[in-house]
């Protein structure tokens, strides 16, 4: 099989991941090279202020953003899974989704699509029932914002099958084990440190369409958008280096949402 | 002037007032004598749990919803004025109606107004700072939302002017000032605690246009919907006298969203 | 093996369990039957307010006072298993330990035990690294505490290991699984409603030395103490049957804390 | 009068002042330069693992703890005077210190002292009600407890009369008013930029015996502890030149606590 080399990827990064005078990650710096923000939305981090700025801010700096729900777990920042049934997830998706259209709405910049948090992300990749759970969430609060859905996983298939605008996206900065989902943050391998190697994995996760597990498995998959994690030290490096090196090879970084 | 008796009254309560294993108040008995519900968002009472089971609830039994946002304050239960700035209020009222509409829209009964809680509702009668950034909050999330507010007030002025359609209540069980304010709670004559003393006071209220505060002041007002509070042991036997009574005075009650 | 007829037996409930505006159970009608009341602190259920009046009203009423640590999860009230370390775990026991130590001081009625609340104490029963964290977290910040476990469970033993004073205790509203540890809540046999057979049931366990299982199986334990809970609504006339009933049999109430 | 070189001062500031994932302030650096540790409790902000790991490091450098009570107001950082009644800051206090205490406990090195937080601090400066709850608080739950009050406020006066161990501390980064409490936040000379001037200030209070208002006024006081704030950038370079010119006069950093 031949790879089209995509003329356009999105970078997406977690944004306004701070609470009350608490701060995470250097979201002026990402604002600079992502095209797609998520933002979260206050049960995980974030509260109202920080998601109104952070929505000002993308809007001032033309990026596309997005609402980022997550498990509501400030203390364990949405990385842990809580013992919540798959319909209480729906609701509490639901109540996340509504809350950043409103304040997005407010700074008159309106979310576009939706990309589950932490723990929840990974949960969906994995679990139907919970997939299938945020997938109605988004339907019923607006059936006009895309899921951006980790590449392989649950959610991707079923927010497709539910006839959302439904985008894929690889980590530049984590590992992924041989089913596609991603190493847990305990375990040897869960993230890649060093700069340049994040962004040689991503080019070829682009390129290639395909991923290659920590364990050497490879599959096949279409990429919409990168992620790098905002709150990770080297993210704003690597962001800068993928641009310039997707550049070089004519690969423009472009918001995925609005895409045809 | 001669006042023309209307033909029907809207009668709201606050529902949905509890939070994980609490609750306040008899939601299901209110549900069966009001025409208006106002659904606490998670903030001050209320989480997505019991918001979508208020929602469904409501649907089932023909009654109207909207959002009720209150001070971020579980613990005082939105009663207590928080030195939040109107910036922060226009803030937190947006992120409330979204997440209400969110889940209003998940049950397939999307709420119709708005109307502010406890110290937030009393502020905004007199803080034209506060009653404005209420009013932007809700113009910018849907401006086809309408403003139940409390008759006398300044938000009740500032909606009006800007646009939004605005309806005006009165409360059966509680005292007013002089200004129109309502009596602070720890004040004599906050609370009338003699159901068919409130009932009293509401037909008034209803067919004179007026109301009389704790003073003695009578000041003219219109009256589109009257509530009860639904924490109180007499809500619900307030609720069905004020029902007869103004049924046998040929007044109906109906919902105000949607009125001409 | 002759069982000899204990001459006292402590009866324990949960008070103390709102929060805010919220209550939960009938604390005042509790305390007149209770020798030893569970207060909540503040990471489940309770707050500073409620803590102070519940040291308050068991003073007065010559109720031996307990801190009950649980969860911090306000939202589940407890009862729900979250992803803490035994580590973690031993941090917030001391935690709450600490705050009912110091509110019960301030009261002038110091509390005498620790007993867990909700799903960390089943989770003591079964897992001996949180029995063991609870057991550290108590003698840590005051060995005289005495610790109360549910009969059969790991804590039990490692307390009294430990060298902490140890009581056990049996419930008289829940039904036992064969290993001695509670029914799940959501599984069948998990609640006795009926209070006459939770009365007879518990004069069994006292008078016996005996669990009986769900499933008929017969576990020799000690009986210290019996808990009725405070949030069922048939608690009260429970706990007032089974004082009835004892008494006649020449089994007084007493506190298990200062138990030689 | 003349005034007499002390030959000791105390170094404090605040610390563990994070929460979850979150984190406020470079605390293995001041811990290297402070004498004294003054310890979030959970309330505005830490958690029992940062408290508890916070101990841990203050015990390792050899630095004398601290129980730091605020309003409960994680999202205000304890910032904000919130509308508690002086019998609820009592309740809130008591909770704050037995939690410390407990966990101090657990660390294996106890708390020695009290110190307000932020508005909760300032409050008690100028508010003889919430300054006599919060002594009341220290005495009932451990009269052998330090109280570390800010010069010149009502609170140091009262912890005084009612015969706890009392010490008094200067700011040395912060403007003072006439009266002698703290410039707030939001005004002019509330703070001092330059580590430099920092220094100068506070060698002169802790030499003259005086604070010198931002209007120019002289107020005599006792220096016991010199006061760096944690979350502010220049706080450790401040702590250091503060250490190396009080050493250049021969005045040593030593705990507070325990002085005759």
């Amino acid at each position: 099989m031949t790879a089209v080399l995509p003329r356009a990827v999105d970078l997406n990064a977690d944004l306004g991941e701070g609470f009350g005078a608490y701060r995470m990650g250097d979201d002026a710096a990402l604002l600079d090279v992502v095209t797609s923000a998520n933002v979260a939305c206050g049960l995980h981090a974030g509260d109202p202020e920080i998601m109104a700025e952070t929505f000002r801010l993308a809007k001032a700096g033309g990026v596309t953003v997005g609402a980022h729900p997550g498990f509501p777990d400030l203390w364990g920042f949405g990385r842990r899974v809580l013992p919540y049934s798959a319909g209480e997830i729906e609701r509490l998706v639901a109540y996340q989704i509504g809350a950043a259209a409103a304040l997005s709405a407010l700074a008159g910049h309106p979310i576009a699509y939706v990309k589950l948090h932490g723990a929840l992300a990974n949960l969906a990749v994995v679990d139907p029932d919970v997939a299938a759970a945020s997938v109605r969430a988004i339907k019923a609060v607006d059936a006009s914002l895309a899921c951006l859905a980790i590449a392989h996983g649950k959610q991707e298939r079923l927010a497709r099958d539910a006839g959302l605008h439904t985008y894929s996206e690889v980590y530049a900065d984590r590992g992924y084990q041989d089913d596609g989902s991603l190493m847990p943050r305990n375990r040897p391998g869960a993230f890649i440190h060093d700069p340049a190697e994040a962004v040689e994995r991503a080019c070829r996760m682009v390129e290639a369409g395909e991923i290659v597990s920590v364990g050497g498995k490879t599959l096949p998959t279409s990429v919409d958008s990168i992620c790098v994690h905002g709150d990770s030290p080297t993210a704003v490096v690597t962001a800068r280096l993928l641009a310039e090196r997707l550049a070089a090879e004519g690969v423009a970084f472009a918001p995925f949402a609005g895409k045809p």
